[in-house]
């Protein structure tokens, strides 16, 4: 398979996008299918998947901007360390002991245990583990977690099939760009309709990022999307339950399978993306194919990524942001406080209006909890959304006096949060972006305590301090399965 | 987990349907998520799902029907010979090849091969290999065909978890009644959309016989068909290609994936299908959940299942009948003709309107191949949609001479085709219904004869007789993985 130059792409890229379209193959030798009922030349978006699988094809860990490996990197640390943190959870349990009868060979490591499993299973593990607190990293345009579905089909495999430590990185981006960008094709109408887009963009990234591995050409990159495209995963109405976390997990693994039959030759459409019945027109209503090809190279999505400081949704996080400042700097307690005021998006009771949680994974679900744990502990971390949380008397008795009101004008990212105290005195904070998001990102130091954190008890702290260390210098190792190795059982 | 007796579920059926609708969770002693964002008390539908589960949980083999009985074992037949057939297309070979790396224990057989694969990836193969040709079961009034997802579970299941005949038919009646009835209330929006229906509705019907054969509760069952809704297969985009046989074999694979996860205790929602943002509403703009209740015991879809006599989609069915029942009256022969003249219904020219096929897979979407084919072998079997049969002159020549209209009165089921003889003669045949619709059903004989004719070549004369006589009598049988044994390595 030859190389498409950058420039020639470039030229490519710009005079399809000036006519506002692109020719149905571009540059492939011989259509797969060359006639008959279902490829549809004439659509809208024709030969956006032929367009994104070349670039893909042509795509070089030498192209990408320093800032874009960087957030790649970032995006490793801290899908390592929410998969090693939520490992050991009854869900996790539950998958492995499901699943242990039939898996394969002991091929790649299911991070923060002991078991291995064949590499499907694995990802299909790991991605369970990456999103069992929604914790991961959120792509906040779309609400996509690219962590769980991509790297955990990536790293699997780089167990299996070596890879370096910069070959893996483009991977990982290139695999993130498609699921960012294909999200941001359809949504939001195709949230709104009720799918979980990180299991449905995600096998796209996945096999993306899988075929890079396997050195996919261009038309077996079009069959890996084709077959990605036909596994979306995933409903809102699973939210609250196991199979929310069920979902990252077997995007990845249907990402990874995409890739693996598409690189013996296993075929699909060569337009699955925007065909008539293809899966944009499928599963959305809304189809921005220019979001899956305009700057392509330029642009990256991948770039802005972010990661969350606070175990919960990210509807909840301008609301604990304000909580935990106000706490810090009055050096609030918790009897001081009478009540609590917020002005809030309308989001937030919509998906965290839960009044009297009684398990922790309910807090997350609730609104009231969460402020109300912020100002107790100054802290909203995994800890602060357990079974002791929701029930500790002082959190309880405090949520039951946090009183948000919708305010239409207030966006997702902001709030306003006043605690009154019993003296009378009104502490006012308002939030213009929470920490975590593309403008306030955590920094590295706080991934790194995110991580530890997660880690603790699961991992010794020696070998939670080598982990971090392998993830953040990735782009230097000889084989990038050296990360998931060390993630395994202790050595020491 | 109680019985519910089937006089008091009809009892409650009753009284729901004259309700409208269904409570929330009837019955269940605790509902898994009490409150919260996500279940819809009062949505269109409520309770189908545990309604549902409900049924399945009770449904014995001593209260199906006979007829509904003899319809399950054709069935079963049906699919084994199709499975057969297919064992060892490039399609198959490809997928085995990709899958042999990652593989479990050696738990089920490939059918017609000699490779044994863990359940999942066998029920994936198995799946793949019943669609390969287009000659598999077909519920007329959804173009379901049910026996790839739910059969290929099932058996392979069978194979590791030991089952007797009788559970074993009952299984397979009960997956295949689900997901008829789950197609049934989305069907026809869902497929125009692009859904290719089989890999959308075979998760349920996977996941539920596969879960009647682990002998889920209620509430697990719930989580079975809440897996089996977060796992859709399959866009129509990719007919023409390897993908369309994926479907059915991935549809396969998730089923069982989500039963083997439920019976551990990983959970869902609890109304995964009629929930606002569940299966049915964000799968399909039509919901008509009285298909999936309504008469739940005593009306079966499962018994207007139909096999194909012709090995291709049934749009082409009617005008292979006719052209075949002309050929047989008058003895045709191809240099007799001078042209043929077919009135069809629309379906035909937008399915199978491929006028110059180059390739055996080209053939099935090609109507004047189809007539022509049929007009000069007699016969439509596998063999007549070969590289072979599509590049033979004879076929070739007479094919450009097939000349469909389209007549929009005409039924998808009839056609009026007339065979014009170089003598001016004109010899005209009219088809109200093919053969192999409900109303004309291919007879257990001619299933031996297709059946027959597919293993030719693949299993030994002896072999395939003693595989059919197990299908047949599969109601006998102390484990029924003996049928699956013995469609493997033959041992004569």
């Amino acid at each position: 398979m030859a190389q498409v130059s950058r420039r020639s792409f470039m030229q490519l890229a710009a005079t399809l996008a000036a006519a506002g379209a692109v020719p149905s193959r571009p540059g492939a030798a011989e259509p797969a299918v060359p006639e008959g009922p279902v490829s549809g030349g004439s659509q809208p978006g024709a030969g956006v998947t032929h367009l994104l699988a070349r670039w893909l094809v042509s795509a070089r860990y030498e192209d990408l901007p320093p800032q874009v490996r960087k957030e790649g990197v970032r995006t490793l640390v801290n899908y390592v360390g929410v998969a090693v943190g939520g490992s050991h959870h009854e869900t996790v349990d539950i998958a492995v002991a499901a699943l242990s009868p039939f898996s394969g060979p002991a091929q790649a490591t299911l991070l923060g245990r002991h078991e291995r499993f064949d590499i499907m299973n694995a990802a299909f593990v790991n991605g369970v583990s990456s999103h069992i607190f929604d914790y991961d990293d959120t792509h906040l345009k779309t609400i996509i977690h690219p962590g769980g579905p991509i790297i955990s089909a990536l790293l699997a495999l780089a167990e299996y099939h070596p890879v370096d430590g910069k070959a893996f990185l483009n991977a990982l981006v290139l695999g993130v760009e498609t699921a960012l960008r294909i999200g941001n094709a359809v949504y939001p109408d195709h949230y709104d309709r009720g799918w979980h887009i990180t299991g449905t963009a995600g096998p796209f990234g996945a096999a993306v990022a899988a075929g890079k591995v396997l050195g996919l050409d261009e038309e077996r990159m079009v069959y890996a999307i084709g077959l990605a495209a036909s596994q979306p995963v995933g409903l809102r109405e699973s939210f609250g339950s196991m199979n929310k976390s069920f979902n990252p997990g077997r995007a990845a693994a249907n990402g990874l399978f995409a890739a693996l039959l598409a690189s013996k030759g296993f075929t699909s459409s060569d337009a699955m993306i925007e065909a008539k019945r293809g899966w944009a027109n499928t599963i959305s209503t809304k189809q921005d194919y220019g979001e899956i090809t305009n700057g392509l190279g330029e642009h990256y999505e991948a770039a802005l990524n972010t990661y969350k400081p606070f175990a919960c949704g990210i509807v909840l996080h301008p609301s604990i942001d304000a909580a935990i400042q106000l706490r810090n700097e009055y050096r609030l307690t918790p009897e001081a406080i009478d009540h609590v005021e917020l002005k809030v998006n309308p989001l937030v009771l919509e998906l965290t209006g839960k009044k009297t949680p009684q398990k922790g994974l309910e807090g997350k679900f609730s609104v009231y909890h969460a402020v109300a744990v912020a100002l107790v502990e100054g802290a909203a971390g995994e800890k602060q959304f357990s079974d002791r949380a929701v029930q500790d008397p002082t959190i309880v008795s405090l949520r039951s006096r946090v009183m948000p009101v919708v305010v239409p004008s207030v966006k997702p990212e902001q709030v306003d949060l006043t605690v009154v105290l019993k003296d009378g005195r009104r502490l006012e904070k308002h939030i213009e972006k929470a920490v975590g998001s593309v403008d306030v990102p955590m920094s590295d130091a706080a991934l790194e305590a995110k991580f530890a954190d997660l880690a603790q008890g699961i991992l010794p702290p020696a070998q939670t301090r080598r982990l971090m260390d392998l993830c953040w210098k990735v782009e230097t190792l000889p084989s990038a399965g050296e990360v998931a190795r060390a993630a395994g059982p202790s050595l020491s």
